[in-house]
């Protein structure tokens, strides 16, 4: 009911108006070869020099900062080295010879020819995260959400993908390693979408010993030989040989360079026997030994020989299939060996290996080696096995074994359950029942849902906002921390459970579905900021400062928003959708 | 659980770091004459003139303007005036002779002589608004917030003072003019506070029939004598005359020109009977005939003739005592004749204005004439008569009698309560009981607590937060709007009758005190943005963006709390407070 006086004249600068203060106007811009034009003062080229005063600015009676001024003009120029901290935004000189439009941007076109080069320009971005516009309704049977451009096991925080599981071994909260459900669902996830995105993997096979018999160095002394398998119905390699280098039986000469994605049936006899594929980068001539051992270890690395462990000696006389990518392999070897090289240092180029040779030593069995340049419908299932194997059958959940510390909360002790691991596990394993029909994926899918109703306090992931709404929490921590994304990430696990699942399991999948949305939608504008959003709701449980979420946090909240409105019309979810979009380009609620 | 790429290298402008940016530092630069230093690059002498290139800026892939380029120091400069517009803040240019340091501008100090004249300064203010600390522990029977700095009557959104009444008529939201309890009040209690801020009125009684008896101009014809009054037990003045300004009893000559606050004890018999009072602008040499006369009428004029209506013939045959600020009267008086005058050209100076004479007409009595420099009690006191009179004796509320449209809510229909008007109310009637001892105001102050406990659909004030947090709400909308600056006055009404009420009513005011302060310490933070506030929850009720609280209201909720932080201890209000005084020069909460 108050109106605080304005203390400055307002026309001591200028007011700004975008229609009159831009040069041309809309969508032309986007085209940076358009930008010659009739702006407020001063023409676009760079030999145009004028005098500017150095001015002090004194920002807030706090400090001061050094400023140009055109007196003429009545305008203050400030620097965007300042604004840049101050308002949390970014910038950057174009590149004038690939103008970086949005366009351009998003899609990774780079404009061609054309108009010959253009000025050198100033890129402002408030931010520069990206947005996944959906290309269709979103289907519990194809991609989830945009993780096709995900590469789970590339990251810095995944120490290795595991010889014994297949799948990664997180360091995020915890250096030694451990299996993260959430990261290894993410895993499955972006491989099965790129299995539906990608271009056919060629397939080079080695050796089926059906087919196609490859020709194996067989060292004096060790034994390969071609035997009918009854169970299989098909003919597998029998082999004996030594337990050093030596003695293995090899195959070299392997031509398909970039074709880094073995795979091998494999049985095991004795616990000396082992798999050893050669790889050389043939850019620095190093060559790596990657040896594949049964043995109770993840990753294990002395000068060129890189160890992974297929598990110990419970693994020995059982088939197993193995799936590696040996570029991954290598990669991790390199960056255990020096973790305190930066992470690019460490890095090999993917076109830079090739595969020299694969061998076998010990006493084993084999069956269908190949090399192709992808397998990811393998690495899916390998996933999708782990949370079989993994699910804690009492609770249906799939623990996180390590401490986890939100700031202001008490400290989540190993086993804690997270809606957001307990959503994407389901969403793996939706898609695996649906893709193979098996079973087993939809009862392990359907006992996973078991946490969504056993509160925070008592093992699960529940929470309740108010008393009123349901909320899955992807950290159950207590007081409830109301993380939005990993709650929309639980909410499309119940969705693909519902869509795919036979109907007494899909009505249970489908009530909890409901009971989240309903919570979305009524707590959603919790945590619009009017220019961001919040990650969470500690502020409102903890009563301290709002945890906003950083650009690409902000960025996720708006994707998610955009794909679940391809499935629910209710217009609170796209209007919110686009609102926030908005924010990631400056706009702002208004005020009153 | 993603990173988004950044896609520009954040070298390209060098980063900003504060402690290396800025000239000096921390408080030093309070002082502008201190600037001089050793700042990255440049002295601060305007003569020294360096040349940028102009380069275009595309802003968010939207749309260009102008910047500057300082190719050598990889630095850009932005306009202001865009930045002001863009980021909402403000910014001038420093008064070289008078810097307007943060204290200067917040205490109106300007700084003295001292070390000569300052470089000129770009002031960037975050936001112009004002903090107002505390001085001491709230105290009912103090002042009323910062409310000493109001002036209600000279705002432009009142009519005038009604002199029937002698409260404001408001034209906020219908031109026509209604009582507008809120700013009823808030006229109340700036004149109250006031009373105990400034220093004792100068006060010239011209007449009061005993001991100050003037000389009176008594026309032929005309009458004029002092007798008795028995009920008074004082003697007062008895006139009798025309009708016309020529037969009127005059007193001319009065000295105290910039005393323009008339008292006078006043009964007309006839409804031709009038108070008329002359005023002079001696800078225009414009003379003002201001007419008090009984009749339904607000304010009219007619050339330089302003009459304020003292109400119909019910009036006539009445004692009451009028108190009137000349001032506003001739201010209100010109506004009106013309309005389409901006509020400056209308403006008159108070030390311009001085009073010729005063004069009656028709027939009547009257005594204890005076003029002084101001009489804040007397206006308190009619407001809080105002309040007693109109109040509703079945709803215990003083009703709005005027539509009022939130922006997404249904209409308000006329009659509407408010919280805070209830409040503002209960503040004055709590006021005017602990200050008088009339036990009237502490009835009619008791029965404003009805409305408290009635929900907003059924004509009170109530509203709840999630089934849960009783909410006081300053519009009654459907859904309910939680205004938040208007519950925290309304909870203050509590207080104030919970702290002067004999106990039996003060536990009835405390119960309901007790019930908002847990609201809000529960809710406080949904206003949170994490570098504004919202002012209201308008977004969670009806799913549309926040109404982001402008600067003024924004620094009202920090006023707000600073002053309950004086009688509630929980952190949660004094660090909410800090926190949201930050925001107004920049600070942010943090991303995750």
């Amino acid at each position: 009911m108050r109106c605080a006086e304005f203390i400055f004249p307002r026309d001591l600068v200028r007011h700004w108006d975008p229609k009159l203060y831009a040069v041309g106007s809309g969508l032309d811009l986007l085209n940076t070869n358009n930008i010659e034009g009739d702006g407020g003062g001063g023409g676009g080229s760079s030999d145009n020099s004028v005098p500017l005063q150095d001015i002090k600015c004194l920002i807030n009676q706090e400090y001061t900062i050094n400023c140009k001024r055109d007196e003429e003009a009545h305008e203050i120029y400030v620097p965007f080295s300042f604004l840049r901290t101050y308002f949390d935004i970014s910038g950057s000189m174009s590149n004038p010879s690939s103008p970086q439009t949005l366009e351009a941007m998003n899609n990774d076109v780079l404009a061609g020819g054309g108009g010959g080069v253009a000025e050198p320009q100033f890129l402002w971005m408030h931010s520069t995260a990206k947005i996944n516009l959906p290309k269709a309704k979103y289907d519990a049977r194809g991609l989830f959400m945009y993780f096709e451009n995900y590469n789970v096991e590339a990251r810095d925080r995944v120490k290795c993908i595991s010889a014994a599981e297949g799948v990664p071994i997180s360091t995020q909260w915890e250096k030694r390693g451990y299996f993260y459900p959430t990261q290894i669902a993410q895993f499955a996830l972006s491989h099965y979408s790129k299995n539906l995105t990608e271009p056919a993997p060629r397939i080079n096979i080695l050796e089926n010993a059906d087919d196609v018999r490859n020709t194996w160095q067989i060292p004096k002394g060790c034994n390969l030989s071609r035997i009918w398998h009854p169970k299989f119905n098909s003919t597998v390699i029998q082999y004996e040989t030594g337990a050093d280098f030596d003695s293995a039986i090899t195959l070299n000469n392997i031509n398909q360079a970039m074709d880094l994605v073995l795979s091998v049936d494999l049985l095991l006899i004795t616990n000396s026997s082992s798999l050893l594929v050669t790889i050389e980068n043939h850019e620095t001539k190093r060559t790596y030994r990657v040896h594949y051992i049964p043995a109770d270890l993840l990753l294990s690395v002395q000068d060129d020989n890189i160890y992974y462990g297929l598990g110990g000696t419970q693994t020995l006389n059982k088939w197993r299939h193995l799936t590696r990518d040996l570029h991954i392999d290598v990669q991790k070897g390199l960056a255990l060996e020096s973790p305190k090289k930066s992470s690019l240092a460490n890095k090999v180029k993917r076109s830079d290996l090739r595969v020299v040779s694969i061998a076998f030593m010990g006493i084993g069995f084999f069956d269908n080696v190949s090399l192709s340049t992808s397998n990811h419908l393998a690495h899916f299932y390998d996933a999708a096995e782990w949370f079989i194997s993994h699910q804690d059958l009492r609770t249906g959940g799939w623990p996180n074994p390590v401490r986890r510390s939100l700031n202001g909360f008490a400290e989540l002790k190993p086993g804690w359950l997270s809606a957001m691991g307990q959503g994407h596990a389901i969403s793996v394993l939706a898609r695996a029942y649906w893709h193979s029909g098996d079973k087993r994926y939809l009862r392990a899918a359907t006992l996973g849902l078991k946490p969504y109703r056993v509160l925070s306090k008592d093992g699960g992931v529940l929470a309740q906002f108010m008393d009123k709404y349901n909320w899955y929490e992807e950290y159950p921590t207590t007081p409830a921390s109301f993380v939005l994304n990993g709650f929309i990430y639980s909410l499309l696990g119940l969705y693909d459970l519902n869509t795919t699942a036979p109907s007494f399991i899909a009505k249970e999948a489908g009530k909890l579905f409901d009971q989240g949305m309903l919570s979305l939608k009524k707590m959603l504008l919790l945590y619009d900021t009017g220019s961001g959003t919040s990650y969470d709701l500690r502020h409102l449980s903890l009563g301290v400062a709002p945890n906003l979420a950083r650009w690409d946090y902000h960025a996720t909240h708006v994707n998610q928003l955009l794909l679940l409105a391809t499935i629910d019309s209710d217009p609170i979810i796209a209007q919110t959708a686009e609102r926030w979009k908005g924010y990631m380009f400056g706009k702002r609620a208004k005020h009153n």
